[in-house]
Formats: C-alpha cells, sequence, structure tokens
C-alpha cells in the first residue's frame, strides 16, 4: 500500500487542491537545465576554474590538458559542452584554440537560479 | 595530424608553460558537480520552481505530481535527487511529505558559481 496515495486526513483535505500558480514550462526546463548539464561534471568545473584564473582572461587550449592530465580529445570534448552550452567563448588564433568566459555568463546563471 | 599538439609558432611558444594558478582539486570539484547535477532535468527545475512558487514555502508530495504530469514515484525520485543534493528539505507530516526550499541554498550555488 502507498501511504501516499491513500486519502489524506481532514487536517490535510487542502493540501492537494490544484495550485493556479505558473509552473516552469516544458521547453524553458529542457533549456535551462542543459546549462546545468554542461555544470554537472568535475572535469568541467575544474577546466572552468582554470579558465577563470587566468589573469589574461583566456586559456590556450594546450594549457587545459596537463593540469586535468587528460587527453587532449577529452579535454576537447569537455569544452565543446561548455562553448554549447553558452559558457566559453571559443577563438582559434594561429594554430591554437583560445577559451574564454564568455561575459556576465555566471551572473546569467545566477539569474536563472533565482528566477525558477 | 592533429594540429593542437603541433610545435607552436614562437609568438604563441609562452602559452604552454604550465601554470602555477591553484586548480579547482578533484574532490572538491566532484562535490560541487554534485550540486549541478541535481539542477541538470528539465522536470527537477520545474519542481523547484512549483516549491518555490508556493506561498506557504512549502509544497505537498500530492501537489507535485499532478502539474508535471508525472507518476508519483518518477516525482519521488527526483525530489529525493534535491533533497541529497541539499536543495530541498523534506518533512513528514502525518499522511503527507512536504518540501521546501533548504534556506539560502540558492545564494549557496550562486557562491559555488562565483567561487570556481
Amino acid at each position: 500500500m502507498n501511504l501516499l496515495h491513500t486519502a489524506a486526513p481532514a487536517v490535510d483535505a487542502s493540501c492537494c487542491v490544484p495550485s493556479d500558480k505558473p509552473v516552469l514550462g516544458s521547453e524553458e526546463a529542457q533549456r535551462k537545465a542543459l546549462v546545468f548539464k554542461a555544470l554537472a561534471d568535475p572535469n568541467r568545473l575544474r577546466l572552468l576554474s582554470i579558465v577563470r584564473a587566468e589573469e589574461s582572461g583566456e586559456s590556450c587550449v594546450c594549457d587545459l590538458t596537463e593540469p586535468l592530465d587528460l587527453g587532449q580529445p577529452t579535454v576537447s570534448h569537455h569544452l565543446k559542452i561548455l562553448v554549447e552550452a553558452g559558457i566559453l567563448h571559443r577563438e582559434k588564433r594561429g594554430t591554437w584554440a583560445y577559451y574564454s568566459l564568455v561575459p556576465g555568463v555566471m551572473d546569467d546563471i545566477a539569474g536563472i537560479l533565482s528566477a525558477l
């Protein structure tokens, strides 16, 4: 027997009146979840921490492989996800690709949280 | 041939000097990623939006099933993940379980982002 599906005691009778409050829409929720999916990986968080720590504001992909002890294809895979989520900006200059934080993106993500 | 592994032109020679800057540690990154994993699902974001919209500050589990058109076991699964991540607080009172946002948790998550 599932207690959650049995009739509620009288004192709780009002708790299951359907709410008229707006719920975050399905499509908007999927879009917002993609940002958190990009952040939901320890290696991607570590990559972001390296990029943010750079005084120049950007990191060469060649600087991002060694600190995490990951292969270059794995690092590139993680960076691609962060770029596609709109968190990192990628710029190819000469041989190397350089990554920087999209301006204001951390505030934007904090805004997603506060607007839930 | 992988261009990223070829020698850099002279102008880029300094770009691959290993950085001395601290990188977010592996264990800390795993811990922080768990919070974002909990947020990385559209249905969990929608559940959070319902709980936050409640004037009383808490939602009965019986109010969370209908708006999302999900079965009760699925909703309970998502709620459990949000509780384990420290985002929602669960309190059983009589027949029903009630969920509320852990005080200050949205600021805490914003703090994780800004401290990366």
